[in-house]
């Protein structure tokens, strides 16, 4: 099955009561870091500007719970509060409707309506949902985002601790499914520790024996890398000779691996200030069209946070940019929704199984 | 605050299209068991049926799943299809809305609209949801059942693993909170079991020790009142001094015990056949107005399917059926749900503290 | 690599304490279904019995909870309590260790022992345990068990949620690993759904939908495989076209399906008294050289109560019987172990994921 | 039950093999930021190393992870490695049994041994453990250390989803039970959103409702903040009217609020950087005699690496520090464990409820 994009349907601007909407709003900045009263935030959909009579401008690499600031040279852009600069104009008004020149547009991909019966059963997604569709969707998207899109992955350290799930996710790297990565200390550490010492957290990640004194393993490896200067010298050097970080140095795709307060070392690559972390991360967001999340509340609602369900420009005029996330409980899936991220998909399960089932399905797919 | 049953709102027959509906159509059983093509399968809502031209009768004593039967007085029942015998009419027709003659009214007792935005937080009942209120609606609506409804309890065995919870449990029923109780062997045997030696599966309710040859412990009560003849007798003579089951059988409040292939022994007041337990949890679950399932995944949604959103008779006409879940897991709950079990609320906590807490509040708002 | 059973090391009786052993002691059952005071209950361990000065017997079809009887003809045979006759001797104490003749044997297949650190991390198995040993260590086991083992499945009805799971199932027992299934009525019941409707409690298996009317199809299967009779005849017939109990039924593989409470129908196949179910199951259950239960806890605690951890006959004179569990809880994983199945292995997935990797593993191995 | 500290038994090392011991070995930091080769991590427990002969220094303020420095004024202090500067000395040896100069005392506050059967139920912590006792035994700690400890709360957000249990912890701020606070920005944000607008993420906390443009709330509370400049002077000013953020400034309770790629805003005091954050935790993590973690893993897991088992100086030379975890999952609580918390105590239920539950408990024995 060829993938096809949904094609977006734009809002008719062209009548009522749209054709009545005032202008957006602009309120400037007294403060630095503090929006005026009345600030418009944004949501993860596509929302429009009504900036000059019959003009409605939508605003591009958007995200959830920022303002909208006109720039000198006429241009939206979408900012953190903490980004706000005296003398900013940024725009005001709550109403989505348009009555304020503010539009939200929740409906600009939505599926044929379905009409339900009065009784139902299987309203909610469980792990006991079916996912096959998932997986197979999976795969028609990704062969094409491969040459056309950005498919931004979210890893937790729980990728990395079991053999299988870590060279399958090497592969895919290697193939050309992965364009950005976004992780923390952990991954990293642990990934490294793997390739030192076959181990993650001083457990062997293939026969799970506890190597003696393996309470050391990921302080050794810290220890080095701290003393190479960076995860790529400590590729190049030879010290890291296998698994995702050196994959992704010599493929040269980027990553942020952001820093916790549950950090031991961290590693010299990891970014400690969370704010900074916060931009570069939303840096590679922005050119996301397709991101996967896998087994990291933390990391997955940060980078909910920051990708909206459209993108700008490209292939197509708008386009949608899918979110996947896979974990073990319905909490966690449940909760990426109540922070807004209302149009993830999930998958209900163990991430080595996902990476090893993905793989090996892709690779499956691509043979003659 | 006084607790107020909401009034219920019958649909309005006397307008279209209910004027022009059919009567119900009823066809004729021809295998034992075995209902025929077409016939009307029940939900939890309150469904009418046109009997006679004008005619709209709520079926009463309804629960999901089953089919309606017109007896020879006249009288529709709502019967399994294991209790069809030859000659028996079933109502047929699947459309809901009255063109056959069949109206299930989901909205008899509705909430006021609620106006939603477009872009929402929170829509999602997980662990973090605020859980204060629920507690005080229980504690107004049990204040109100203990004189005027029949509250059915729903116990997995986790209540009688803790002492404060099982002693909580205890002062429930002799305060006049519990009129009926649905429990598997494991409840009864443990509660017993603690009644006996202190412990539960070998493991001391308080302290938490481990008793020497614990693992005896609960085939040893189970071997004493199988000598003994039933629970009863055990109480009777002595043998079982406190607890639930004790509590239940001086109050000679009713209590379904229903077998499964987990039980050891079981105790002899097991309903080991599945199907006759179904009957006897039934008879209980048509008398029920609220009913509180703690931590059983089983019984819960055993008692789910028995148990519709509403009952006929009594203080009001018709009144709604009050249905609490209370599990640790969002999967639980979303699989209550998923069985059409719809109106069902739930609680996200471990039962343990929820009964105490319960227990604690009620004893508060009785106090002078 | 080849798959080699563990041998099994019997204790020395030749040397002290067990020497000094008084023989077991047996007492007579003067109550039906009530064992004499002191009896001996088994565990999942191997047990010898001291029945003749110097004559250790290793008591075989073991199971947990049970008493050992000395029957007429000499045999020690291992019974439920409900299944004691007046005057069937019964063997007593509580000692495990030889001083009552009676000798739990721990450590038969013990593993080498693993000099441990003081401070360690990783004690504890979770979703983020390393699983790809216990797969690779799986499709050994499963070829070997293929020609010489009983492999038993134990099975929740998730497995029949999902197309490719269902699907993988089905090769899995065409392919000869399944010789035998527990499951509930709710396995049967949508896995025919699947075959008629293509759904699962209404919704599609693949695409998800949720076809009209969907909460009838699982009523309509059974009212039609009722009027047929059994399963068997409507595989026979040609009402049920695929998946996973026409797979059996056409390999004549034995099955049980216990009913419970939460059932609806029940399928005529489906045995409702739990006492008649358990002993239906155990007959298969002694059978089992390795067992996997998946996503069902109710049935995998009902199983792991029924199967020790040996076998005696056959290839070898006494082997392992291995015991995996797949659930996405680490609470499923510890329940069991609380409720004393101490040596069963656990995979912390999705039984959908599990499946299809396994059916996938075992044929890319198969190959030439 | 007056509580009691239990004695600590410190090694006794006259005696072989401490006194054949070498001296511990100190190599000096050639790199800034990275440890000399072979060098000590310490643990969780009391460690001791030999500096003169027949001299063994126990090390103070220890935490896991990290690595000793021995300073110029001859004290032993505990390092994370990031703070090594050239030229310290930094002990080094693997061995923790004395022969490098070096031990780990795990056993010195043990409890009596427990004689274990071969065969048992239970072993492990869940859902359906008694937690009874621990409710007492935290009751009679908290009243202990209320006067003599300094009790750490570490806090997820769900606490002030709820009004009960926010009302709850303010009172146990007010009663004098918490002597400082760890915390994440959305803790004070839904804190101080409840404050303002009683909603936490736009929903009332008592009655569930969703406010219109609830979306809004929390950013509204964070940009008033930001403009007053810090939460102590938005108490000040009245615009923070009640709540745990209130009750901690008026009576200067310390706390710190580490930053995450989660948060919004962040608060003025929130503290981005991940490594300063871990140094001001620390300060307050060394003081902690008991830490109570509530339903978060991110600040849980980060203040079980800075919190050893012991406590030097105070009342008694050395005692236990208490560390407590709760949380809903089981998966939680084995995550702890498994990164080397090995003396947390767990209690599985809903936070809510905990809080509530604890500060009623506390409230009663206050009592007169």
């Amino acid at each position: 099955m060829a993938f096809k994009l949904p094609e977006y349907h734009p809002p008719d601007f062209s009548v009522p009561p749209f054709t009545e909407s005032p202008l957006a709003r602009f309120e400037v900045v007294g403060q630095e870091g503090v929006a005026p009263e009345g600030y418009h935030a944004t949501s993860i959909y596509p929302e429009y500007l009504h900036v000059r009579k019959g003009d409605w401008r939508l605003i591009e690499k958007s995200r959830m719970d920022c303002v909208v600031v006109l720039e000198n040279d006429g241009v939206l852009s979408v900012r953190p509060f903490r980004h706000l600069r005296v003398g900013d104009r940024v725009a005001c008004g709550r109403l989505e409707n348009g009555e304020e020149g503010i539009y939200v547009h929740t409906k600009g991909f939505d599926d044929p309506d379905r009409s339900e019966d009065k009784f139902q059963f299987r309203t909610r997604l469980t792990r006991e949902t079916s996912f096959s569709i998932d997986y197979d969707e999976l795969y028609d998207l990704l062969e094409h985002e491969k040459g056309k899109g950005f498919v931004l992955w979210v890893l937790g350290p729980a990728v990395v601790f079991d053999r299988d799930a870590r060279g399958a996710f090497v592969r895919l790297v290697e193939e050309g499914y992965v364009h950005g990565l976004l992780a923390g200390n952990a991954l990293a550490v642990h990934d490294t520790e793997a390739a030192m010492y076959g181990t993650a957290l001083g457990q062997e990640i293939y026969s799970k024996k506890k190597q003696p004194l393996g309470h050391y393993r990921h302080l050794d490896i810290i220890n080095r890398i701290c003393s190479q200067g960076s995860i790529g010298k400590a590729v190049v050097s030879g010290l890291v000779r296998d698994g995702i970080m050196r994959a992704l140095t010599v493929k040269t795709i980027p990553y942020v691996l952001a820093g916790s307060i549950r950090d031991d070392g961290p590693l010299p690559d990891v970014i400690t200030d969370a704010a900074l972390a916060q931009d570069r991360m939303r840096k590679l967001a922005t050119k996301a069209t397709t991101v996967i999340a896998l087994a990291t509340q933390l990391h997955a609602i940060a980078t909910g946070n920051m990708v909206p369900c459209y993108k700008v420009g490209g292939e197509t005029q708008v386009r949608p940019v899918y979110f996947y996330t896979v974990d073990m409980s319905e909490f966690a899936v449940d909760k990426l929704a109540n922070r807004g991220s209302l149009t993830a998909r999930s998958i209900l399960t163990n991430v080595q199984d996902f990476v090893v089932t993905l793989e090996r399905g892709l690779g499956r797919r691509c043979g003659p």
